[in-house]
């Protein structure tokens, strides 16, 4: 028996929001230790990862490890249905071929139960090796999804350019080009710490997905060195994470 | 010498798009005593029936009974062209081949009138039999909206089961499937009359194009009976209603 | 060396906005007293004259009067990247292929800059005979904009008609007939300036497309006299305006 219950829905529209464009059907292993999600995304090019601790949950109950292989998209149908403040409870039985979510009014005078059918997913545990990243920002989430959106609007690579001065933003395209500097400020609203500086160019289209996890947090925090995949992560509260692995352009003369 | 005025443009714009989804176009009968409407939708299947007794104007006045055939997309229109809380006054002469509506702004400064040309349209009276439903349900307009669009996500049919406990909607597809129970509550938003309990299945797509009236009513009233269709009301405040009716499917194993 | 710079960016927005749908490309003639520019819309109907004084500016410098070649469908997409309240610079050097725009946010934290590649464009300079117009109207730039919306939903001829009792437009089409009348009012909302009453004939789309200018200010005036171009007037705060220029229709019967 699987059991989750979330005081609220909020967290999970998010949380599935921040996923649906970049997957569209991935496997949630859930354990006694909470929910892991581990993927390429769709055209395999990027790979993403989250996790859930189990006291990210009002209560949790997870008898054996199971695997619910799910279509984000119908989920995020589901949750759409629900509104924010309901309580929902996942549930799902030893050997399941469907997963139910509860939700609950406040009130509980309305009751609401989906099931969706669950899917049988290859999976490729992928190996994501620890890294000590020679460059890492923390700045605010809203602050880099408009960026990478601006960005995009001139060129499909962006370049990053991160030192003791500051992170740099690049594009260059047809209709011109685009420079977006941040510094380190007082108000301690971007903050860097650089070993060695390092300038690296990344397909836009893929940071500008991974922004879909924006309203999960505040900040957002960018791991950079040469030679490995750019990190994206967003905190989940102190439950966990969404974190996202990019490798750079190896062909951009910029690069 | 057909005349009648509204002290805002407001109830009439609701009406209108309660209307003009699911009929194109249709006649009002004009009489001394205020104005109905009583249509076939565009495929056939459902009924739509409205009244709007002569209390609901600031001025009416209807020498002879006058049939008004109106393109509603045209009609809506011209509604757009006006604020919400100018006064409306509708008229036409006796043999009238264009109807008038003119709009007032508060301080009547700025005055706009409207011809539209009436149309020739077929009319079929359907006599409505009055039916004594075993179930009749009174809830919040806006949950049996979100309701059905909810249900129609999931499934073309809307089963819809109505007991002493609750009234539950049902819908199931390829997806998965989708539960939603009220139950009266002591708050008064859902009340139950149950003579017999029934359980129907109904096309959502009709009963989502009923919810368009939502913006009239705080509530609906909803009658079933087993073998007859299922009626829809939205009271107009004090003044008529409109009502629809859909046949049940009989077709449907869950039906 | 050109450069000016504006406290804030929603100005240039405005004016972008304004003149964007009109014109795809336009050169900014920019000398020691301002910017100017002055164009035949892409279809070559009506025409379209832009002023704004260097007293607009908080820091205004020319010194060789230069043209400036600009595709405003970019410049729309570079000032999309800007927050409102960011100070921008735009400045080019003397023989300049490109012009750069610089946005500062009020603590300086963030910097972006952005190049545009000039655009080589045929200009012809037409003159503008000064007119005297028998009907000038200063009404509220909303109010017009509303007006010439609703009119277009009715035909694609709108008539003017201006006398000292107030301005009237009409349409009138297929579903039937629409008259709009304004009235001079004490509130002083709309003035009326009258030497000889004048009606007139044009193309709705092009009265439709003028009030893309309606944010720049709260006024418009219009000025109509017989057989010449009817102008629309929106000024930029005391900096200049925004002028747009459309011929009557000769051959509709209502002119």
């Amino acid at each position: 028996m699987f059991e989750a219950r979330l005081g609220s829905t909020t967290l999970l529209k998010k949380i599935v929001d921040a996923l649906r464009e970049i997957l569209s059907q991935s496997t949630l292993d859930c354990s006694d230790s909470g929910i892991q999600l581990q993927a390429m995304d769709n055209s395999h090019v990027s790979l993403v990862s989250m996790l859930l601790q189990n006291d990210c949950f009002e209560k949790y109950r997870c008898d054996r490890n199971i695997s619910l292989g799910l279509d984000l998209k119908s989920l995020s149908k589901v949750l759409k249905c629900a509104s924010g403040d309901d309580a929902v409870t996942i549930s799902a039985p030893d050997k399941a071929d469907k997963v139910q979510l509860s939700f609950e009014s406040a009130g509980k005078e309305r009751t609401a139960d989906y099931e969706l059918r669950l899917l049988n997913l290859d999976q490729e545990h992928l190996g994501i090796p620890e890294t000590d990243y020679s460059c890492v920002v923390i700045m605010p989430a809203i602050e880099f999804a408009r960026i990478c959106r601006d960005m995009t609007s001139f060129s499909e690579s962006v370049v990053i350019a991160c030192s003791k001065d500051g992170i740099k933003f690049s594009a260059s395209g047809e209709m011109g080009s685009a420079n977006i500097k941040l510094s380190q400020t007082s108000k301690g609203d971007v903050d860097l710490t650089v070993e060695e500086p390092v300038t690296l160019s990344f397909a836009g289209r893929y940071l500008s997905t991974f922004t879909r996890a924006t309203p999960l947090s505040e900040k957002v925090k960018i791991g950079m060195a040469a030679d490995v995949p750019l990190l994206v992560e967003y905190p989940i509260e102190d439950y966990g994470y969404i974190r996202y692995y990019l490798a750079p352009k190896v062909d951009d003369p910029d690069a």
